[in-house]
């Protein structure tokens, strides 16, 4: 009875983090849109500064709020009695929808920068934000041949989890230092008379959306982090698992998955039971650092 | 004797990652440098823009490289047979020095701007570095007081462990994030012709400079969170320590050690045998994400 009511708080806390990370993300979107329609252009696609202005929003609602999403989409508890392969898609698809917006809203600063002889890639911003995008496909394609498409040898899959983990979350991180360089480069080169140094509505609101970037990351970073927030594995592969070892990432299940030998009608109890082994191996698993 | 040459191979590995990320610090150092006093004004302390540059350099060596280095003290394998004590003394040492270098390069550009009479705090950049700061004195401070004080419970230790952690690693990638901004910043004020967008050759190097402190967080990140790098649990808490329930943070060693029963020419063999049974747990505790 103690051991429920410590997971069911467990479980609240963790609800708690989803809705602050969902109000903070939302908000983030919101005062994008509230940045570019009030204080600037609005949105076009015409060469103009409205087509410039494609790039914070879609920036903001792909490549930050969306990625995020994706991130975590495993951990959310409801999903744990759907199958590994459909959270897969889901993870992949969310991943596919950011890079898309991603891409989308470079395009939309080269054309703007084209049609106005503005220099691309000089800066900082533009360099480690290609970076990004380069590393972040080559993560998604390197996660869909290895992790989605079922030829992958378990091993193969077991060695490369914790790097497509400790990248996903640097790029994610790294995103969000990139947007920030874009708003301080876009505060400084936009507004003039007001300066940014004479802190007018739009830097102060501005200021406030990079700030809950920060937070959002940070909320993001901390639920994906949590080893006893993780999605317990799969009930077949608990059984072909010793006890005592149940190595990351040796996704026995995953798409590889043969019919399964345990009783289908026991699917919820098992499921409950390896929640309950996973309590107990992330008491044991607490080494790692994060 | 395959297991050993494993090992060897496990410690060669992180021998590179720490020659590259001590490299890579070091060449920021020297590039932040070379900025100052091939392409700015030198350092001075007069208020004048010498006196600004003073920033950058003391960011990158403090906040940023010393930082980095305290993060992953107790991941030196040829610090293991030190005490716990001791390595936290270096830990909290490296992490204070960085805090007062923080704190003097953050002078240095109040008082630029001071004289100057440009205004202070307005910018997406002063907000998170002074953010940043807040929560790195707070947690030098909590630090102190939790982990290297013999006054707090075994439980919270250990409750706290992974905030500490966490929190760590977050306020370090935060900082490079600011300092991302803070360069972006730099070089629009101050490249006026030829101008940023025109990439001048300080233009290249600060970029060059900017890339290599995202690679130089990414390599203390990689080694900060692979939990089999780890520093082995000291003798004496091994033997309290129940086989099969190693709980990360419950130092029953730390700075409330009593006499230890061990024999202490055991010492050796006893670590050895802790780091065996680290590499154990550690396969069973990757279910970890980071």
């Amino acid at each position: 009875a103690a051991r429920g009511a410590r997971k069911m708080e467990d479980y609240g806390r963790f609800l708690v983090l989803l809705a602050s990370a969902l109000l903070v993300g939302f908000v983030s979107v919101i005062l994008s849109l509230v940045w570019v329609f009030h204080h600037r252009e609005g949105l076009s696609w015409d060469g103009s500064a409205g087509e410039f202005n494609w790039h914070p929003v879609l920036i903001i609602t792909g490549f930050v709020f969306i990625q995020g999403i994706a991130i975590i989409v495993y951990r959310l508890p409801w999903t744990w009695k759907c199958s590994k392969l459909l959270m897969k898609f889901i993870h992949a698809g969310l991943n596919t929808i950011a890079m898309i917006l991603a891409v989308v809203s470079m395009v939309a600063v080269f054309e703007y920068h084209n049609t106005r002889n503005i220099p691309n890639m000089y800066s900082l911003h533009s360099w480690i934000g290609l970076t990004a995008v380069i590393f972040y496909s080559l993560q998604l394609f390197l996660g869909f041949a290895v992790f989605l498409l079922p030829f992958a040898p378990v091993h193969l899959r077991a060695a490369l989890m914790p790097i497509h983990v400790y990248s996903g979350l640097t790029i994610f991180a790294t995103v969000i230092a990139t947007a920030l360089m874009g708003i301080t480069e876009k505060l400084i080169f936009a507004l003039q008379s007001p300066a940014y140094s004479e802190s007018p509505p739009e830097a102060t609101l501005v200021n406030c959306l990079g700030l809950l970037l920060v937070i959002f990351g940070s909320l993001i970073l901390w639920m994906a982090s949590r080893p006893h927030w993780k999605r317990p594995p799969a009930e077949n592969a608990k059984i072909l698992r010793p006890i005592g070892a149940a190595p990351e990432g040796t996704e026995v299940e995953s798409t590889m998955t043969n019919s399964s030998n345990a009783d289908k009608s026991d699917l919820r109890s098992n499921t409950e039971a390896a929640r309950k082994q996973n309590i107990k191996f992330d008491e044991a698993g607490q080494r790692s650092t994060m």
